[in-house]
Order: structure tokens, then C-alpha cells, then sequence
């Protein structure tokens, strides 16, 4: 028994359940340099929709797959030598409760609790945001970052470095709840409801002298509406464009691409692996900020395997409050 | 008697002769700090027309006025002590026979000959194309230079710049003759007409290697492509987009923006003006080059005032090979 999530289809639009099939499969032998894993929980990412769309900075996912997505569990056998049975490990692996992983693509992690840290506040989540904002963005204290999907996974540390690093925050996010929790829980300056229909008018309202740095996870108007209100010289951390996974038709770029040339912007993309020699400076300040409770953040955990194509596809509606995951057994 | 060009209206969409006049006006004398110039060349560049569009890194021009723009002369009478009767000088005038200049945004050139020298190799022409592409672009040999108008005033020196620094370098162009002299005479490796109606293809052929350096003249269908052709950490110097100054309806975007996130594309736009400390390295290496022979170029020069507004369209036509100037008296 091994129940694993594959991909039926792929979408051509809007990922919805049907292309998805939770079904048994084998428990894999490991060869030479793999090795078998017994998955705890499972990192629910925007990227996992990015690689559903053709190859990027890594191969497509393909159809009659297995799922592939970022995971912590416990090695159960191995035939790397780099790893004993019972080591807590993580890395890219397969949605499924057993996952047969490549050795060197996995790192033995610290036997830290709750194990969810290791995949939001110290892992993938909080470097994305720290890479993000401190190397591409380069924020000076006394300076305003907006940040997109600011409730989300990394949004929230986004804004909350932003502040630790002696910046003003202000977050894009969905719906009015979210909202108040940004500003009255999390420290955010403000915080703009893009439900409300005014995004634009009401980003430029939050953000009296400009945009300094953006961190964008979103894309669409969103990234229209900061290139507009952006000050000369603006730094924009390009993250992601969640509001482009599910579009059918040819998705429209911002019109307003030729202020980039007048305000000097510098529009980046970037991926937390290629900051990997920065790791040290990112644990030196969480070990700061962590203890004196200025990184505060929340999870939503969805338990068993089956759940996870339902908890994947709620990221594009907003169902989440910080990291989405999916816990087993 | 002053000839000089005044702003009629403010295009909305594609600029005609209709809005210019050309008509008599007072000589101004100078006040304490201004400087009386009689105009010698007219710099005439697509930037001129991003100023009838609004404000920008300067304020925007306004129908009504005598158009901006640079241009080289010699003072007649000067109220600054800083500039003598006689001084060759160069910097943001007006298109008139006699400009009034703050003596503070004016700099003494040399008595270099030809003079055009001073707007193209050596001017903002040729420090446009060296600081985009160096100080943006940071191009590495063996490297792919991709540059679009690149049988413009700033193009043909992007692509020679890019030779001399031992990269490839390749242009895009409007026509087969222009493309066969950026190939046969300059020096590029190769050249894509945009007329032929296959950019994206030709792109794609001309590059089989992706572009690692965008200089971008033209925004529009050309960026996209050039996104598109991209390889993995590429630089974008984005300099102007000539293709959007003209349209009347909302320019559309690049639809393929999220491509600079999975390619960790960095897309950066400039002005001339902000490296200026970087002066002594741009005249240190033309220094080299000039005398081996590896920065050829073409002039378009128009005679009179009059013909001013001609010719400023016409570089949006494409009429113009190398720099376009105007020539008085």
C-alpha cells in the first residue's frame, strides 16, 4: 500500500480536482544512490502549478505522474551511504506516502520541532522571502516594501523582514480578515484588500512617496498597479505570478512596461537555490528575529494524502492563512 | 529673428508634422545664470518624443512650448561666469536658432571635429550604448548581444561595443539594406530584418544559444520575443521603447512576463545621465577603439530648423541611419 497522488491530465485553464487520481501504488525498491522515504508532510507550493505549464529552471511534470512537490519524512531503507534508515531528511520528492528520492537531491535536516518550521518559518518559505527581499530587493531602512499574497506562505515573512530590517510594510491580500491579521497580528503598516476593487488607488494611498521595493508573488494588475505607483530606481523581487497559472487565453503583461526605462526600474526574478551561499546570514537572523517573537506566522495543514490536490488547488483561491501543507498518517 | 519649432498639440497617438509650427520669436537676453547659445546642431532622439507623453525622470514638455532637446553651440552672450563669448557648449536646449540655457545644465566641450562627434561617438549616443551595455548589461565574452534598432544612433554602438568586448553580437533592424550593413560594414554577426514578418523565428535561429544580454530600443513585439529567446539569468538594459510612443489605444504588454521568474530574467531600465561617474572608462576605451577602427558609424543629417519636426518623425519611420541631427545656419 502506497497511495499517492497522479496526475490525470493536464490543465489547460483552471486546475480543478479532475486532474487528479489519488490511487494505490508500489512501494519502490531503492537503487543504487536512492533512497526510500516515509513521507511526514508535504510542502503545498505555488511553483508545484508553474511546472504544470512546461519546462522552466527545471523539466515539466507531466501527465500519468506522480506529483512532484517538496517534502519531509524519515528514510525508511537506503542505498546512498550518505543516509541511514531513520534519518529525518528533506527535499524534492513525489506526492505519495512512500517516495523514492535521489540521495544527493536530499539534505538529513536538524530534528527540529514543530517539523512544519522546517518547511515555512527556517525553510523554503522563509529563505524565499529573505533571498528575495535582502538580495534582489536590497531594502534601506526608512523604505517601503509592498509585497503580494502578503497573507501568504512567504508574504508574511516577506513583510515582517521588511520590518526587522527597519522598513515600512504594506501587503496586497485577499479579503478583509486577512487583512487586519497583516496589520493588527503580523506588524504590516498597512494592508490593501484586492477584493475591494480599488488595488491601484488604494496602493497609491498606502504608499504616499512610492514603491521602493516590490516583492511579487502575484503578477497580473497587481504588477501593473506597482510599476505605476513605483519610485525612480525601484527594486522588483520577482518571485511568482500566481494570477497567471490558471489564465486561458493568452495572458495580457503589463501595459505599462515603459516606465521601467523612465523610473530606472529593475524588474528580477529569482529562485531561493540559486542564493543557496547565502544560507548563513539567513539563519544568523532568524536565530535574531525568531526569539524575540518578531516573526510570528501561521500554518494551514490539511491532513492525509487525499487531501492534497484539494489543498493545492485552494492556493489560486486564497483558502490559505501562511504555509499550506499537507500532513500524513 | 528667431526661427524656432513650437509645439502646436500634443500627439495623441502617432505624431505628424500638424504638431509643429515653425515660426519667428524673440531673441531672449540673458539672465544672471543664463546663457545665450546660438544652436549649431540639433540632436533629434526618441526620448524627445517619451517627454511629450508626461512627466517622467523629467518634467514633461507642453504644447505651447518651444520643443526640448540637445543640442551643440556657441554662447553669444553669457550672464553666468562660468562661460565666455565664444565657448563651444552642449547640453538640454530648445529647437530654436537662439536658446537661452541655465549656464548650471550646460557643459564646455572640446573643439573636437567633426563636431556631430560630440552628439554620436563620443556624445550621448555613444555613452548611452556604453553604460547600457556595460554597466546593465554586463556582457562577458563569448557571450550573446542581442540589440534592437540596431542601425540607430545608440544600436550600431551597442553591437560594435559588444564585438570590441569580445562578445556575439546580433541586431534587429527595419530593412535588408540596414541589415546588411550592420553585417557586411559593422561588424555584427548577424542581423534580423523585423519587416521580413518572423521575428520570434529568426530570433530564435540567430541565437541558437539564447540571448544572454537584451539592449532594448523598442519594447513591443520584439521584447516579448526577446523573453521568450532568453536564456536563464539574462540582462535586459532596457533603454527606450519606440514601438509604444506611438500608439494611441493602451499599449499592450508582454504576455510572457512570467518567464522572468523561471528564468530569473533581471530587466533593468537607465538613463544615460546616472552612470555619468562612470565617464573616464567610456573615453578610455574609445580612446582604443576609435583609432583601430572598430567604431564606424553614419550620420542622417537634415539642414534648417525648419526641418526639425521631418526629421524627428522620421525616426520613428525608420528614415534614419546612425544618429539623425539637425544641422543650422
Amino acid at each position: 500500500m502506497n497511495r499517492q497522488v497522479i496526475i490525470q491530465d493536464l490543465p489547460k485553464g483552471e486546475l480543478t480536482t479532475v486532474h487528479f487520481n489519488v490511487q494505490d501504488g508500489p512501494v519502490p525498491e531503492p537503487a543504487e544512490g536512492q533512497v526510500l522515504v516515509r513521507t511526514i508532510l508535504i510542502s503545498i507550493d505555488a511553483a508545484n502549478r508553474a511546472w504544470m505549464q512546461g519546462a522552466t529552471y527545471r523539466e515539466a511534470v507531466k501527465a500519468g505522474d506522480v506529483m512532484h512537490g517538496y517534502v519531509i519524512g524519515q528514510v525508511i531503507r537506503s542505498a546512498d551511504p550518505a543516509f541511514s534508515e531513520g534519518d529525518l531528511v528533506g527535499g524534492e520528492g513525489r506526492w505519495a506516502e512512500q517516495v523514492l528520492c535521489k540521495g544527493r537531491l536530499l539534505e538529513k535536516l536538524p530534528d527540529h520541532r514543530p517539523l512544519s518550521h522546517l518547511i515555512s518559518l527556517l525553510g523554503i518559505a522563509g529563505k524565499t522571502a529573505y533571498h528575495g527581499l535582502v538580495n534582489v530587493g536590497l531594502p534601506k531602512p526608512g523604505e517601503t516594501v509592498v509585497v503580494s499574497a502578503a497573507a501568504g506562505s512567504v508574504g508574511i515573512f516577506v513583510g515582517q523582514i521588511a520590518k526587522a530590517l527597519g522598513c515600512r510594510a504594506v501587503g496586497i491580500a485577499g479579503g478583509a480578515e486577512k487583512c487586519a491579521w497583516l496589520t493588527e497580528e503580523l506588524g504590516f503598516d498597512a494592508a490593501i484588500d484586492y477584493r475591494g476593487g480599488n488595488l491601484f488607488r488604494e496602493l497609491r494611498a498606502a504608499c504616499p512617496d512610492g514603491i521602493d521595493v516590490y516583492f511579487d508573488n502575484v503578477g497580473g494588475d497587481h504588477l501593473t498597479a506597482a510599476i505605476e505607483v513605483a519610485r525612480p530606481m525601484a527594486r522588483f523581487a520577482e518571485c511568482g505570478m500566481i494570477a497567471q497559472y490558471n489564465e486561458t487565453g493568452q495572458p495580457t503583461g503589463p501595459h505599462n512596461v515603459i516606465q521601467i526605462v523612465g523610473k530606472q526600474l529593475k524588474i528580477q526574478g529569482f529562485i531561493v537555490s540559486t542564493h543557496a551561499d547565502m544560507q548563513p546570514d539567513f539563519f544568523q537572523d532568524m536565530a535574531k528575529w525568531i526569539p524575540s517573537g518578531q516573526m510570528k506566522y501561521e500554518e494551514t495543514v490539511k491532513e492525509g494524502i487525499e487531501k492534497a490536490p484539494e489543498a493545492f488547488i485552494g492556493l489560486f483561491e486564497g483558502a490559505n492563512t501562511g504555509k499550506m501543507l499537507v500532513k500524513l498518517g
